[in-house]
């Protein structure tokens, strides 16, 4: 079976999907959508596909799944339109800012029975899935706490931080759904502090830079998040898992993996420097994963109820900052049905 | 100038310190006092020291300071009774298990003017040292974030916890001071929290064994700290401090360094197993240091009010497990009068 | 420009450069030709090519230049084909086994004038390469001693060793490649020794599987090389370069990069454990750098002579583990003209 | 037992020899000779011994064992005499820079029954240690290639090269010793090329600063040896053995082990910039064994024989650089009657 694909958005992280799908042998992108027709035109012709509006994709009857790469604030009503149109949606993170929202498009997801998968893309980067693959398969034994570094190479503009609902909601939700994939079991407090270290305009914004997270689950498992927005090294990417029998950690990645020596010491070279090529790997295995899910009709994982739960941990860590104690994610969810959303990968 | 030794307590830490005076050309161990006569007359022996009760070096003309490695209840008082003896006084952490206690015996090195330090003996390990010198040389720019992992290869008897003050007093403490070295700012508010993850005793004790804290100071730096009191890989020891600049860490201390490659990859041996192994050197330097303070007659550090706020951060991060809540230091210390501790190296 | 290419044999490599090819967006493989219809369809399917004779892709108007995948006994005809063809070629080291009938067809390629690269592919692995770009920056100062390490997982069979010429001639030849590249200078005198201590069917064809090799230059640089047919960790690939101002080294490549730690230790995975998936980006590389020969019109690099001079080396090489001393390169290929063959990356 | 020693000679590497004396609870220093009276004063006075001429140590009946620092030219001699005189004997490396003289030399200690052992440092260092066990647990399976790489931070004065019989005798010696330790069986042939690159005055003074050795056994496995005079980043020594089942490598010692980032990347500090730093434990272990050796009365290891052959590999690797050839160890040595050299540790 090929997959047929429209891609709804011809951006940065567009034009990376429209790599994975346009490399992967069991999809076909067949159709582009998007406002700015240069950027349309360019994936289509790259890959052979047509330059189509969003209507004329809902209801083409050649297409099997959507990849949503619009702006946030469309998420939700494109998942809940192309889950009545019958196609399998796979749609960049956050769903919305907006807990309640969210739960609204999820219950449509629920009701038409759609396949729906959230772009938590490094659930999918190897060294993160030799990492949980070590957990299940007991080399560390029962898990006990998880420990996470995130930085990023520079602060995005104010702009962006304005329009991302802030550092929780757009950088470390990743690491809250990282933690909660690494953990295995639901996530029950939530502790933050934050401070504008970086740049005060992004204070004058209203939003940190710098902002540590510890996390506890029922049975007393911990994870702490350490983020920043500004790393002059590189983009700083580690987890740690430390448990009953022993550990287990990835490594940072660098494009090129030398070191000289000298009078001054030995020096390996900075990281990566972006996402993109960091997580090059990652996003064609999230892709591929994807057709897996839609070809065997079996539930996606990262799923709709991933991403809420990652959002209510980011706003339950801002209310944490805002009253200094720690914040019962029941307090910003209210009491969820059990959703089973420990797949494993 | 020879500085003349009495040491106090002949037991495992005793030891270490004898073997620090010993080696070093500076000093002389004169005598040495403990109940066990056995082990007295082993370091005497071995040091060409005389065995001598605690009131005859406290009245001793040829001794120029002790060296305390008594039962933690005795150590206010000796403090007190060598400090109106005119002698310098080193003294094994902690002071006291109660603030007030704590307090009360600065005040009285206060008015005697006795050299009173604190055994820390981290800040004297050389990979610690070249951190903090990193710091200082401007390597990694304005401080912002300090990440401490400690965790012991096991757990110590329910016994010692109880005696101990439990794991915010034994065990976090010196994670306590190592984060007030390296941030370079005094410590405002603490968050933690606590598991029992390793064993029941522990609980039924009343203690944690896996606690992981957050701290931040008046500029909102931040510091994170987890613990743990098993490592099945040895004794994981690790500092790492990010700044406007770059980032520092210090490796983790094995005995050996060698890697043996097979089918199953690549691997190195285990770390240090015992703090003695780990920290041989520290003791060495942080005997030398003391040994500086007292011939130049300049205060020492750690002072005796490092040793106080390092308590004080214990305790505050035990009301913060218990209410849930950021507790500011000054809810136990408060209100202290600016001692200036943060005299570097 | 859109450079069209006919790819000359559709195995394991040409599978590989056909890949290549395929997604260089300056490239178009237009033609495949094969023996073996199955494999040529496959390819010409996967990227919209023909399937061709080799006659056919040697007089069609459509095909500026072709890959040579073939046996190697066919390197060198075909290499003299395509160039009085005015194709531009790029051919799987070695041209040919033998040195007379590489310099023959070496002469073919001069009078014709046409492009003519030889698949030294290591050079463009991102890790040489930054290696290399160390060196002309300056990082290590003058260059003095090469270290190369070369291991494969495991030994071929007998039966491709008979073909390969052996050890020196189908493992080696790339490290005499690669000791050329970083050393910046004519090898002058080649010392071997070889040993059978992997598998004694390779002994009773007459070859080495474990050698070790010591190259001078005139002005007195060093190389070292040391080759075994097996390697349980994994494919070991390294070079060091020891300078008068510091060294460069690259480190070993692994699909993923954790570590795992407990009671023995701390253990990464193996190596990569196929040459093909450790020089992936390499092949991509490499034929990019061919298209840019092509359309540029510059001279290839790496060239027939950087093939012709890696050939004869490994003869000396042969020739040195015989006769037990230290073999001049001239003694294998007469005095040559200079070429100019250290043009950089 | 104590062990009741002199010491002879008290420069640099006499120093080294009382400080590990000194410092172990089973050996007493009780003489000290040396021509410079306040070098012996200085090592007497810090350790208790006396200060005595050679004759009075060689007739003290309260004296079992020397331990030999003189110049290398009264090595032989010294030998003879205090073999005769019924003492252990300790002697740093070489017996003599003549293969004859120490045959010589031998045959005495030999008649005499006296215990002789030779001072290669290195076999005694932990981690070169923690590599000799893993071999002896069969962590690598048979042994097949042994890579030594030996590089000084800086090149003594001409002076000094030109007493110590130059780079072979002097310098690669260590790593002669350390190949035959490491590969567990008679080296038969020896191979080298040496270089001026570093200090033409080197080359003036008739040796080489860049060797290269490459070194077969009997049963065909092979070592290789890489030298320089000179390495900026500080006492590089590393061994590295390749067998049928893995490999295991030494990591290169720091006196301090951290690591900074920041935009130029992950910078660790130099190495110890010294043999007696890096050395430390190797000295002191080096002692402990001699020790054991003279209260078990069972012949130490490394022993003169060890010595002998260290030196025999010298002149041939010297008479290959001059020869252009394969040098069979047998051409410097005669044939010498099986010693059974290979004790383990």
């Amino acid at each position: 079976m090929t997959v047929r694909f429209g891609l709804l958005g011809a951006g940065r992280i567009g034009k990376v999907h429209a790599k994975a799908i346009g490399s992967n042998p069991k999809a076909k992108l067949a159709a582009v959508a998007d406002p700015m027709a240069d950027a349309a035109n360019a994936i289509a012709t790259q890959y052979g596909a047509e330059v189509r509006t969003i209507e004329a994709i809902e209801s083409a009857a050649d297409i099997d799944a959507v990849v949503i790469c619009t702006p946030t604030d469309t998420h939700a009503d494109l998942i809940e339109r192309f889950a009545r149109a019958g196609k399998a949606i796979f749609c960049e993170k956050p769903v919305d800012l907006d807990v309640e929202r969210v739960k609204a498009c999820l219950r449509v997801v629920d009701e038409t029975g759609a396949t729906l998968m959230v772009g938590f893309n490094r659930r999918f980067d190897p060294h993160f899935q030799a990492v949980k693959q070590a957990i299940e398969e007991g080399q560390v034994g029962a898990v006990e706490m998880v420990t996470i570094t995130s930085r990023d190479p520079g602060a995005p503009g104010v702009d962006y931080i304005k329009r991302s609902g802030g550092i929780f909601r757009d950088m470390t939700i990743h690491d809250f759904d990282i933690a909660r994939f690494m953990l295995g079991e639901e996530i029950e407090t939530v502790t933050a502090q934050g401070s504008v270290l970086v740049d005060p305009a992004i204070g004058a914004a209203g939003d940190y830079d710098s902002v540590s997270v510890m996390l506890s689950t029922a049975s007393g498992k911990h994870a702490t998040i350490s983020n920043s927005r500004r790393a002059t090294y590189g983009y700083d990417q580690r987890v740690e898992v430390h448990g009953s029998k022993g550990a287990v950690a990835i490594e940072n990645q660098r494009p090129v993996s030398i070191e000289v020596a000298n009078a001054s010491g030995y020096t390996r070279p900075p990281l990566h420097d972006f996402f993109m090529t960091r997580y090059t790997e990652a996003y064609a295995r999230e892709i591929s994963s994807f057709i897996d899910f839609v070809e065997s009709k079996s539930p996606a994982s990262p799923s709709g109820t991933d991403g809420l739960i990652a959002l209510a941990l980011a706003d339950a860590a801002l209310k944490s900052v805002k009253e200094g104690r720690a914040v019962k994610v029941s307090e910003i969810t209210g009491v969820m049905a059990d959703k089973s959303v420990f797949q494993g990968r």
